[in-house]
């Protein structure tokens, strides 16, 4: 963020924000990246339809979880590798590129055979191990916030991934833990902010696991862009009453659909 | 805020909040409103000199603090009476209402007679005598959301002030404390969404207590305009480093200049 | 807090706290001061009735509120004057002395002419001009900690009190808000520990507030206790389901009377 | 938690936990169990040195880090191999089982190996494959609680551990991230109740991480057992200067001693 007035509230000009380029999306280059699909990968024919909907409605990036770390053992953890593989038909389909979690070291290198971004979900930003796992690879690397570390914690986490050589980082902010409850966590956009200054990787926002509801995700989107934020990670479900994970908090494709539109408005040129 | 999608994803969308007026100055009624000025009052002549800059960079309402309250006693507590006239004489020249907070029942009446709204500040918004009190003028009132005090708490608060029959309450969101330290408190965007979701009244936030450092002033500000709120509460300080009360997060008259200019922007038809 | 050895592993033994005497009762002298009673003072009755219990049981002071500071302006405010009488009443009666809260510096001649010690609410730690009424008087006072308020912000409330030349100052750690929700207030037992280390006024716990729950509040209790904490303030009800201010964290007069003697077993040479 | 009265306020009554079994070690049977020794296994004689204190001392279990998760990459992250060599070296000469944590699946066998119990750290609650992994093998867990974990979230982990078939869970509260600042965590000594009521695991304290400072952590050791702690884990170094990890939390080897025979005597019949 450069020192001069103007920068200071022009979030769209350039800062010294490095790229990072998947395929022929480029992440943190002005314009905003829009990641959008379900919470998990639940079948071949949920994963297209969703598909469709997000990249019709303009987005960049499909998103869908086929390894889900789960507060419960009784909840849904995922299709694993027959989720791997709807989410790669899918992207292969529709031209875009796709992005997965990864939630064990072990995994890593199956997972990155068929992801174009690696993510790093909110529980195991402190996990050492599988950090400097993902950072041996040659994937770009989303990291999430942990839901109770500090920006300093993260950008340090971040660390375990550059050390194996991968400097390709996409910070995401999802909203710590705070005393409040009408929402399942405080989305923190001072942290967009911060991480943004103090590193060259681009950052991102996560909305929904910020919101918990569909009703605030189009306005902390909204504030996030206008904060200066790099894109969006948005859930997306077209029934979230049968969703098997976090379909609360989805966006429908028709609220996506216009929330996509929003964010061109507020930074085309 | 209406269900349909285009209200979801359009801010500037006239909602149903219930609009207050303050000589000709509109609070909810579309167009942001910016208060701005001094941290405290500290002289006829630094009041007159900020004044003018924030008037001349286009704030609608001039604020200044008479009565500080300030966790040590050993800090400046504010020039009470003559803090008073010194604002209102400003306000007076320069055309504009003014702002000044109130933190004792038995001031009320003293205080009224002097500004155009009374603010209560964060420290008492659990001040349940106080807000009765102010209740019972006919002074528009703006309540700072209390810095650990859920949304609920917050409009159940301004209940106390609507009890005297006085309804011309404008909530203020100015962060709240959580673990992280690199900011003075977490501005929590989502809060100012659900007031305005689950109250009538207007919204505005101050990002500068919030932030507790300039540099992330405007981006905050640009946020909470883009999540729909109604106005900002900025402090504004020519000489922070001679600031006798929180310089350290006062916005310099240019970068503030700068800041209305883009908050006009994003908002403009 | 003496620094050698010993004086870190004896919680009983002697610290250089400067003991608070309301009549015959010394608080911080070694031996824990209990002090007990209902939420709120409901009737003569009902003061009567448990003020009895908890006098039986061992109580050195007895509580009762007749001004309560409400979330919600549709809760039982509390019996206001006539409470004030019910609760001194039952304090003759039973020749313990009382305690109750202030809420407005309007009210704190008046409250001081019933009570034996003046407390203040958790909501009102950053109410400077009540802090600085009650230390312009000859009272004991109980300061709570602030809900969300930090250890020095704390000492920093209780030096408004000072200020007026009342040094006669108890703490009371009540519990914190944190991200928690299965207990009300997150019991911080290290802030006991901090406050005696860094002032010389007694400090005492109140478990109720902090458990939101009698199941936890003897344990709490005796944990205070061993911590070092030099007495308990415990809410007590014998017919929780009909009382009208935070029945349900009361503990039976039984369970009361039980606690007492622990926390005598723990604490007798 | 028996619903008796007197169980209420008898915290070294059985309750229904289940013990674990650690050679002749029990954890949960009444007895306090003290686990104690450096944060990080730094040399073979270092080991030796501070094992034979604790061991003098009395201490039942040794502890000593050889895998360190650390949020700087450039902090000691642990002798690995070797540390697990000599802390079960010293453990055998010393006729103390010994707990070292293990941080990553591919790790667990041969942790395993070398330790009679296997900590899984406050970073790595969340971490659901290394759950899973320690769940499958015969050797005791201590489950430390997340930093800003619920205790509905530390049990749902435990039960990862339990869904391979081993029941042999220890759980160990050891502070939580808040607002304050004074202490390393906010020590929750309501957590160890709330753990006990709802699940039939040993519950043990860790005051060192929470209290981040020495001289809190007699006092809250104390609490924790008067709270009705199963044990606790204390971190010990007799030249905390020259530590190579959390040195500035680690009692002294005579403070240790002092704790030792203070909770003995708390304890005994």
């Amino acid at each position: 963020m450069n020192p001069d007035i103007q920068s200071q509230t022009s979030p769209m000009k350039q800062n010294r924000t490095i790229p990072v380029y998947v395929g022929h999306t480029i992440i943190g280059g002005g314009r905003p990246v829009i990641m959008a699909g379900p919470c998990a990968v639940e079948s071949k024919e949920q994963m297209l339809r969703i598909g469709r909907a997000v990249a019709d409605a303009g987005a960049d990036v499909l998103r869908g979880g086929a390894y889900k770390p789960r507060t419960s053992i009784s909840s849904f953890q995922g299709l694993g590798l027959e989720g791997l593989e709807y989410l790669r038909d899918t992207g292969g389909i529709l031209g875009l590129p796709v992005i997965t979690e990864v939630i064990s070291p072990v995994d890593v290198e199956l997972v990155g055979r068929f992801t174009d971004i690696l993510q790093i979900g909110s529980r195991n930003m402190h996990n050492y191990p599988l950090l400097l796992e993902v950072g041996r690879t040659t994937k770009p690397v989303l990291l999430k916030r942990g839901y109770a570390a500090t920006v300093e914690e993260w950008l340090a986490a971040a660390d375990y991934i550059a050390a194996g050589g991968n400097n390709q980082i996409i910070l995401c902010e999802r909203g710590i833990r705070t005393f409040t409850s009408q929402t399942r966590n405080t989305f923190d956009i001072s942290a967009i902010c911060l991480a943004k200054m103090q590193s060259t990787f681009p950052v991102i926002a996560d909305p929904s696991h910020a919101a918990g509801i569909p009703e605030l995700v189009p306005h902390l989107a909204r504030a996030a862009i206008a904060a200066g934020a790099d894109g969006l990670l948005i859930e997306v479900h077209d029934r979230p009453e049968e969703a098997l994970c976090d379909g609360q908090q989805a966006l429908s494709p028709q609220v996506f659909r216009e929330l996509v539109r929003t964010v061109r408005k507020m930074t085309e040129v």
